[in-house]
């Protein structure tokens, strides 16, 4: 089934403790497609970039069979910077500096092609873009997956409880989560985030794993214990990418099969943190990803 | 199986921002053997009280078919107490006031027929104490599992290295093992830990669930997503306390059946944290073990 992934495509430039980088790729979309693309070959793009935007990047994608005909190129414009500085905690990190640049004015354009899509991802971007590629679809697809961060809640709430009305499975941190319901309790939180429109909602505690909720069930996915975790940039991205092309790939969106792709998604972010960036995505192949799934089968069965 | 369970007897003080009690009874040796007895009928206490301790807390533990032979009532002296106070993220707390009391000459006195306890429980006390109980064993138990905390990391950080040469199984927060390994990585800090001494090492993360590693496996659980956690005093205690009575009934040491023990033991501690002290524990029955168990594989439960 094909997905349409509505995110940045963007410049980042990255510190942890275990290093730093110039300016490399980064943005949501482009997370989302790399990781999806382990799931799925219909995946269509739409998204901005300015003219300093390399040409080998939007090469790489369209290798991975991302459909970049909705990647706008503005002439004359820089592409979405953003820089970042992670502590020891790696949960916890610092925005150093943000341009928006082209994402200023970002009207999304879906082409005609793409308002057929069978799944949605609206990554992570300004609510109202979401909205306006909400309502240019020709046919509501078969799930709607949104992703936000506490940026866009402290700036636009109301856009966004507007856009949570159409939206099937939201997926959130642990913090945004509470931010958003106004309860410390993840599971009155998620009770409080069902009751604003999602079905489902997953909650990401980054090296805590994740929860998924819907009214009546609720599963968790643990995080793969790893020696080292080099970058969270694109984690909670990956994730995103991992389960909606899991979704689209199997064509079942019942609770059953959303826990399966919850530990799809778990798996494609524990390899994105390994390395800085997009870096290990791209090294990775399908059998990587499949003997991931299985340490992830191994760390959390038992028999009783 | 017989267990042997060695720890503090004690009043608590608590407050959270779900309340705050009085003096009430807690001490981790009461929460590993009200814990254990869901599972085990033959728990042998090792501790120590003042006369102040009341007989009726005493008598709760007889009802739970404790053994306590070997808690020494010392007349004219009081009984260990802490207070402290919680914070609303309750991985969190901060001590009020200690008043050792008792336990600041605690000489553990190991009856002749607890001797030969085929399990043994070292619960969270001074390691000199622990030492002084493991040099009175008759014979080596199956299994020694000790429970410790950085007070006596920064403390008596020599004499637990030392004891730690003698356990099969370290039980020790996030923090904690970060500490005694001086690693961050919790899956380094595993690898550490496990070439000091013991053959596993379990690794609690409070509501983000436990880690079980051998020299070659790991496991995880998480802890049962709770609407309201009222009180995590005795929390890991109950986890222990779950984890070594499992074990000793099933009588099976293997990692496969160490995994069940996990969540059992996480089951116990779900229990625990619902209300303050130990009364939620003095609450349930045998079928809300057992339902509590299927909550938690149908949290992880998944098919691929």
């Amino acid at each position: 089934m094909s997905i349409l992934v509505v995110g940045t495509v963007a410049f980042d430039a990255i510190e942890t403790p275990f290093g730093k980088t110039d300016k490399i790729i980064g943005g949501a979309a482009t997370y989302i497609c790399l990781s999806s693309s382990f799931f799925n070959n219909k995946i269509n793009l739409v998204s901005v970039v300015g003219e300093d935007f390399p040409d080998s990047a939007i090469q790489t994608l369209k290798e991975k069979k991302v459909d970049v005909t909705g990647l706008q190129i503005k002439k004359g414009e820089k592409t979405f910077f953003w820089s970042g500085k992670y502590h020891e905690n790696m949960n916890r990190r610092d925005t150093l500096e943000t341009q928006l640049n082209v994402l200023e004015n970002f009207n999304p354009i879906v082409p005609e092609e793409f308002k057929k899509s069978e799944y949605l991802m609206l990554g992570n971007l300004m609510p109202s873009v979401q909205k306006k590629v909400l309502s240019q679809m020709k046919k509501k697809p078969k799930l709607i997956v949104l992703d936000t961060m506490n940026f866009w809640m402290d700036l636009f709430m109301d856009d966004l409880k507007e856009a949570l009305k159409e939206v099937d499975v939201l997926t959130i941190n642990d913090e945004e989560a509470r931010q958003l319901s106004g309860e410390y309790s993840l599971v009155k939180a998620a009770k409080i985030i069902l009751s604003k429109g999602p079905k489902c909602v997953i909650i990401k505690k980054g090296e805590h794993g994740a929860l998924l909720f819907n009214e009546k069930e609720v599963f968790f996915a643990p995080a793969l214990p790893l020696e080292e975790v080099c970058d969270p940039t694109g984690a909670g991205d990956c994730f995103a990418g991992g389960f909606i092309g899991y979704l689209a790939k199997t064509d079942d969106i019942s609770f059953e099969n959303m826990k399966r792709a919850v530990i799809n998604g778990s798996a494609m972010a524990s390899f994105c943190v390994e390395k800085f960036g997009t870096q290990k995505l791209t090294e990775i192949n399908q059998s990587d990803v499949d003997f991931r799934v299985k340490e992830f089968v191994n760390l959390v069965n038992f028999e009783i």
